[in-house]
């Protein structure tokens, strides 16, 4: 397990980064308590987040202009309220374009910062994410991850796993894909970045999606690193 | 003077965080010796300088598609050779593609550091420079400038002075235009910002162009803000 030559580390945020589904709970639950005090706010959690991978779908398949993820989060949340059994148009506009920045408020995995802190004393650190700029910095700033730039899909113009998110992301930074890892902990994202020369690194987050996540516990190719989480990512590279 | 609302800062990096003249010469005095010692590398510098914003003019005329600033700094590259005598097609190309990066290696104002470090406690801290991402990236590595994201016209798609460049930094980070303060040491950059709603610090870098420097050594208006350095700027900004 090598990773000679890569120059930076861009890094998938939801999931890998971030604990998305425990932070979307948390800051959903008052407001979905307000309405019906049964509701699961995990559940709510799920339902907006099953919505992110087919709203992006359009625009991949080029029927529907760039729009950066915040726009895709607030369609979306008029339907996750449903799955809840809320009507969106009961709720007042402003309390939803709050709730829309929960996005913006997600807690890193316990190992995140000092795992990247110790990763950015030898390599370029930076989201590869689908989450556009704004977000990154927002969660970046409240959580102390230490990126030395904000890259992805708002910058490259393109949604992952669309090939021109990675190869536009090596051409920013000036590298050649072999020269950049992406580190991730979805074997599907891995393989697309793989498709197009970039390096890959690995570690499971096996409650990304609950104590019954079933999906993405190990990796599924022989990715270039494979690691417990970002601690020992930054061991394994001698960081 | 005040800046209550802001949330970011955003900051000039040529001339108002990083000292572009002296390092330039750094970086290009041992290339230029060996084909004749009596060149000022400083006087190379400015030649090299002077092409900067006449190169941008087409991109921003809209008469070429928006090509990132390592492209036009490697055209202006061999027409700032001939200026002191030398023929561009004597070098080898990859002499001269190193000295391209000569720009990826400019030494921070002594006050920047610290100042940005200060600032970042209290505001989100970018630059919004005409310099591209990976170049940006490259500097602030090199000399620890401490930014939460590298925004710019690579981002944005448009060089400054263009409205687009300022509006849509602004947009980017999910901000008013008067929720963004435009920091720098170039009273025409700060005039455009404030031109598109944002708001405006200065203080002068009275030696950018060398001793005798004779534009942009004082505010030339009321703006927001006035400091003596970037750690003025921290202080007047109670950070």
């Amino acid at each position: 397990m090598s990773i000679s030559g890569v120059k930076a580390l861009v890094f998938d945020v939801f999931g890998t980064v971030v604990d998305w589904r425990t932070s979307i709970a948390r800051e959903a639950a008052p407001l979905l308590a307000r309405y019906d005090e049964s509701i699961d706010p995990v559940v709510f959690a799920d339902a907006w987040r099953a919505r992110y991978q087919p709203a992006m779908q359009a625009v991949r398949a080029g029927t529907r202009p760039f729009v950066r993820l915040d726009v895709l989060h607030r369609e979306n949340l008029d339907a996750a309220l449903r799955t809840v059994g809320i009507d969106p148009a009961a709720v007042p506009g402003t309390d939803l374009d709050r709730l829309n920045l929960a996005w913006h408020r997600l807690d890193p995995w316990p190992d995140a910062v000092e795992g990247l802190t110790r990763l950015k004393q030898r390599f370029v650190v930076a989201p590869l994410s689908n989450g556009n700029i704004g977000m990154m910095v927002d969660i970046a700033k409240r959580a102390g991850l230490p990126w030395d730039a904000v890259l992805g899909a708002e910058v490259a113009r393109a949604y992952k796993p669309m090939p021109e998110a990675y190869l536009r992301t090596a051409d920013i930074l000036g590298l050649e894909p072999g020269e950049v890892c992406m580190c991730a902990a979805h074997n599907e994202d891995l393989a697309a970045a793989r498709s197009c020369g970039l390096r890959t690194a690995f570690f499971a987050r096996p409650t990304e999606h609950g104590p019954a996540q079933t999906t993405d516990l190990r990796a599924e190719q022989d990715w270039d690193v494979v690691a417990d989480d970002l601690i020992d990512l930054a061991r394994r590279l001698g960081a």
